[in-house]
């Protein structure tokens, strides 16, 4: 049950805040690159929603451990996450110019900048991840060693870049549901999971609570991207800060396209259906987690 | 002293092979991705000498250690300077279409993917620094902290990408030996002694030959970089795989431009002599590292 006096907005506010302290103070530390760090920088701040720390975070406390515990791997994520829209985002590749508004790494940088800056973040995520290995107390050590794994994995081959590049072989081609979901699931949902897995395994989450968690993870992932496609077909462009329609000229593969927009809808809200099933184990330590999945499906942007 | 009977091609050949069938393995399990595969094991088998594992194995063999146990580290290495390549061969840095007589990755593949496999590779690499964490007994995990700490500072902002970085912004503008020589420490410089490093620590070195093996790597690291620039200048293209002269009719800083060539040639001598004179504290079991030096003044490409 969400409890009514949780405030998300300010539970947000207040996570980025945590976040992005600590974010940008590693990135001073790690990235002293008078030629690097203005690009790093300028991606790290451009508005994200840090969304995959504050699950980590979150994840954390509904286990109910310290979300202090669990600060370096969000802001590890989060590294991760913005190296992925820096090179998503190339001429090479999507060649978006505006991200959020602002312009994109490549267009203020320069592309070779803009390789190096992405490059350069998923290295200081490890980093990172190397000195919590080394700083941990011995019995925390093998929790760091089950988040290097989990990140580095879900990061890699077998998760977000492979997602990418289906992403890429599939543009102008038309797949079926299984093959765009299991597409989502690796370029977004990888990470996302990820970042809910490494949370409760920080804060000492048992087996069935890490279980519990990369299920709601997985579904209000899958969740955002479907209702991304909803709004792409339906959604405000002076609230969104895309075309409406631009999906569909570019013929990408969405939700909206293979279900049509009323199948896609419904199917957003049953999948934030499953993630807060998923969540019925906790008590109200995951409320924020219970409002996160709720705010998915009522957002307009 | 070299021993007489020792046979460095031999050597090469064997350490390569080991290296090699590790490499590709990994590769096998690590990236499963019908996208990515192609072009990463494209890069990886493009004719490397795997300066970075063989250092690796070597510096652990030379404290005393077992070269298997540095066998993870030595490919996570491999793969951390093939991406490097990659991204560094793309059109928005170098724009480099050979390299080893080869089509450069992003051009038998595509950008896009060049980019991706660049990512992959260097996310591979710390998804081995993380299993070989993980799977270490408890005396070595100690050990895999500081490599994955060696290796991914190395790699970062304050090492590798912080030198490609300067790289791209010293071209075609003047600047001195200093300049240079912090540049290459970075590029090239700083991954070369976190091989030796790594290794070194390995094999359960003791700091005076951990630092001993350090300041070997720093010395032929450079010295290598001098003769490449020496090559250029007056090495048979025949062999080299370069136009003669190419360097300059780029406007690069090199050592010739700054130094002329009699006194590049003289510094290179200088430096191996400083990287054998740093091995002076080591039983033959260094005399693969002893021929290495060797080889970097009398190789002929």
């Amino acid at each position: 049950m969400l409890t009514q006096r949780f405030n998300l907005k300010e539970y947000l506010n207040d996570q980025r805040a945590f976040v992005d302290a600590a974010l940008l103070a590693h990135i001073e530390r790690l990235c002293p690159s008078a030629h690097l760090k203005p690009a790093v920088i300028h991606s790290v701040t451009a508005g994200g929603k840090r969304v995959r720390p504050i699950l980590c975070l979150a994840g954390c406390a509904a286990v109910g451990g310290d979300p202090a515990d669990a600060l370096a791997a969000a802001c590890a994520l989060e590294m991760i996450h913005t190296y992925s829209l820096i090179h998503d985002d190339l001429p090479a590749l999507d060649n978006d110019s505006l991200r959020r508004g602002q312009p994109t790494c490549h267009v203020r940088f320069g592309e070779a900048t803009a390789i190096l800056a992405g490059d350069a973040l998923l290295n200081m995520a490890f980093e990172l991840l190397s000195e919590a290995c080394a700083g941990a107390g011995v019995d925390a050590v093998p929790r760091w060693h089950t988040v290097l794994g989990v990140v580095s994995r879900a990061a890699g081959c077998r998760g977000m870049i492979e997602g990418q590049a289906r992403d890429l072989a599939f543009e102008g081609v038309k797949i079926d549901q299984e093959a765009l979901e299991a597409m989502h699931r690796l370029k977004t949902g990888a990470l996302i999971q990820a970042s809910a897995h490494a949370g409760a395994v920080l804060g000492h989450g048992s087996d069935r609570q890490v279980a519990h968690l990369i299920r709601y993870a997985d579904r209000i992932g899958l969740s955002f991207q479907v209702v991304d496609d909803v709004l792409n077909v339906k959604g405000d462009p002076a609230v969104t800060g895309k075309s409406v329609g631009s999906d569909q000229a570019r013929r990408k593969n969405t939700y909206p396209a293979l279900l049509g927009l009323a199948r896609a809808e419904a199917y957003a809200d049953q999948l934030i259906e499953q993630g807060l099933q998923a969540l019925s184990i906790f008590d109200n330590k995951a409320d924020p987690l219970r409002a996160i999945a709720r705010y998915i499906i009522d957002r307009d942007h």
